[in-house]
C-alpha cells in the first residue's frame, strides 16, 4: 500500500480552523506537517488526533522515516488527550497503513456503539446542552457526545441541543452547530456563560460532553468550561454525562490531579492585554452522573 | 446654560463599542441619537446609562422637545437596568442641565463611597475575579466593582484581578482590562469558562461584580454569566460581592423573577447558525455574600 493512498485518502481532513466558512481540505505530506496541524488545531478532538497520529506513524514507516522520532514528535504535539499516546502504542508493533485504517475504523465503531448506549439515558423530549465539539470531526467519524445526540435524535428522544460556543476557539459555534445542522438536529448556540441561567429556567435536561482523558478514578479532563458545567449541573440537579471511547481512558493516571493541562497562548483571547488560557479543565468523578464508553454506561461515583 | 455646553461637555463619551482600539468620542445631538447610542451599547453600564438619560432629558428640555416623549423613548431604550427609570424620575421635576450634572456628580461620589466600604471586605493579597465592566466607563466615573478593586489596590490589599472576557461583547477584555491597565492594577484576561478551574486551583479569593438591577429581596440582575459565577463561588466557598449604587436598587420589584431580562440579537454570537442571547441573568440573594452600596455593606441572606 503506497504513500499516495495515505496522503489522498486518510490524512486528508477538513481544516477545522476554517470551518464552517470554508470547507478546505488539509493534506499532510510529512510527520512534521501533521504535528503542526495537530498543534494548531487544524486536526483536533481527542479520538481524531489519536487516529491522525496512527496515520502519521504509518506515513513515517512508509516514507522510511525514523519511526521512534516520529512517534516522539507526535506524542509531544499536544499534552492533554491521552488518545495520542494510546494510538502510538497500538501502532508501534505494526506501523502499517492497513493497521492505521483498522484503528480508525474501530474508533468509528466505538462511537456508534457508545452512542447507542448513551441514547438509552435520554427520555422523550430531552433538551441537551453540549460543550466544544465531540462530533464526527473530533473522532474520525460519527462522534462521541454528538454521536449520543445523533442516536437519541434518531430514536425520537431529542428535542433540542444548546450549543456552548466554546471560547476561545469557538468549536461549538463553528463545528458542533455545523454538524448538528448537517444532520438536521434543532439547536441554538449560546454564550458559554448563559448555560447557568438556561438551567435555572428549566430549559436544560442534561449536559453531554466528550473527554480528552479519563483518569483511573473517573476524573475527566475536557475542554475548558466543562468543569463549570458539571458544577452547574449538580447545583441544578441535572445529569452530567461524559461520552468517550476507551481509547480516552488512562488507567496509568490515578486521578485528575495528574493529568497535564495544556496552557495555550493568551493571544487566542486577546492580543492587547495579558491573558491566561488553559485549554482544558478537570471534572471530578463525583460530579459526573455517568461515563459512557463502547462497553456501556458506568456511574463513576453515586451522586 | 445653553445646549452647546451639554453637547460638548456632557453627552460626549467614549464610544464604548470601539474601545480599546480607538478612543473615539461620541457626540449625541438629539434624544434619538442618544437612544441609539444606549441601545447599541456605545454608552453602557447601568449607572452610566442612568446618567446619560438624565443628560438626555436635559437636552430635550433645552431644545424645547416634548420631555414626556423623550423620557418614554429613553426609558424604553434598554429594559434591564433600573437606573434609567430612576434617573428619569429624578429629572422630571427639574430637567435642567444643572440637575443632570448634579446627578452625575452624585453618582460618581456614590462610587467612591461604596468602593471605600467594599475595600474593607478585602484581605491582604486578594486575587479577585470580576465579570463584564463595572468601571468608570459604566458608571460615569471611578466605577462600582472596579471602583472597589481600585480602592483595595490603593490600600495595598489587592494582588491580582482575573478579568472574565465577557462574551459576547467582550466588555471584560476590552473595557475592564483597559481600565485596570490605565490605573496599573495587575490583571489577566480569561475565558469566562475558565473561572471555575481557577477557583478549583485556589487562585481566586473572591468574586466582585456590579449590578443592573437589585430587587427588593436582594436578587440581582447583572451581565449574563454572573449567576454562573455566584454558583461556582458558592461551590468553592468563595465570597461573592455585588457593588452597586442605590440608584440600581429597585424596591418596586419584589424578586428577581420580575426583573425583565433583555434578549439581544443572536448575531452577537454567530451570524451562521441559530443562537439564543440573553444579555443578563439573575443571581438569587442566597448566593450573594454581600451587597455593597454607598450606605455600606449588607448581607442579603446569610450563606
Amino acid at each position: 500500500m503506497g504513500r499516495r493512498d495515505l496522503d489522498s485518502e486518510d490524512i486528508v481532513r477538513f481544516d477545522q480552523r476554517r470551518l464552517p466558512d470554508e470547507d478546505v481540505e488539509l493534506e499532510c505530506r510529512t510527520v512534521d506537517e501533521l504535528v503542526s496541524a495537530i498543534r494548531e488545531l487544524a486536526i483536533r478532538g481527542a479520538p481524531a488526533i489519536g487516529v491522525a497520529a496512527a496515520y502519521g506513524l504509518a506515513l513515517a514507516a512508509t516514507r522510511g522515516d525514523d519511526v521512534d522520532a516520529a512517534a516522539a514528535a507526535l506524542a509531544a504535539s499536544r499534552p492533554t488527550a491521552v488518545n495520542l499516546t494510546w494510538a502510538l502504542a497500538e501502532m508501534r508493533e505494526d506501523p502499517s497503513p492497513a493497521h492505521a485504517r483498522r484503528l480508525h475504523q474501530e474508533e468509528v465503531e466505538r462511537c456508534r456503539t457508545m452512542a447507542a448506549h448513551a441514547a438509552e439515558l435520554f427520555g422523550p423530549g430531552t433538551r441537551a446542552l453540549t460543550h466544544c465539539n465531540a462530533g464526527g470531526l473530533a473522532t474520525g467519524g460519527y462522534g462521541s457526545a454528538v454521536g449520543a445526540l445523533r442516536a437519541a435524535w434518531e430514536r425520537g428522544l431529542l428535542a433540542h441541543v444548546w450549543v456552548d460556543e466554546t471560547r476561545p476557539l469557538l468549536q461549538g459555534s463553528r463545528l458542533t452547530a455545523w454538524e448538528l445542522e448537517t444532520v438536521g438536529i434543532p439547536h441554538a448556540v449560546i454564550a458559554d456563560s448563559a448555560a447557568a441561567s438556561l438551567m435555572a429556567a428549566g430549559e436544560v435536561d442534561c449536559v453531554v460532553t466528550g473527554a480528552d482523558r479519563i483518569a483511573a478514578n473517573g476524573d475527566t479532563a475536557n475542554k475548558i468550561g466543562t468543569y463549570a458545567l458539571a458544577v452547574l449541573a449538580a447545583h441544578h440537579e441535572l445529569p452530567f454525562y461524559v461520552v468517550a471511547p476507551t481509547s480516552t481512558v488512562d488507567l496509568e493516571t490515578p486521578t485528575g490531579a495528574e493529568i497535564p493541562i495544556e496552557e495555550r497562548s493568551g493571544a487566542e483571547l486577546t492580543t492587547r492585554f495579558a491573558a491566561r488560557n488553559p485549554a482544558f479543565d478537570v471534572t471530578p468523578a463525583a460530579l459526573i452522573t455517568a461515563i459512557v464508553t463502547e462497553h456501556g454506561v458506568r456511574e463513576p461515583v453515586a451522586l
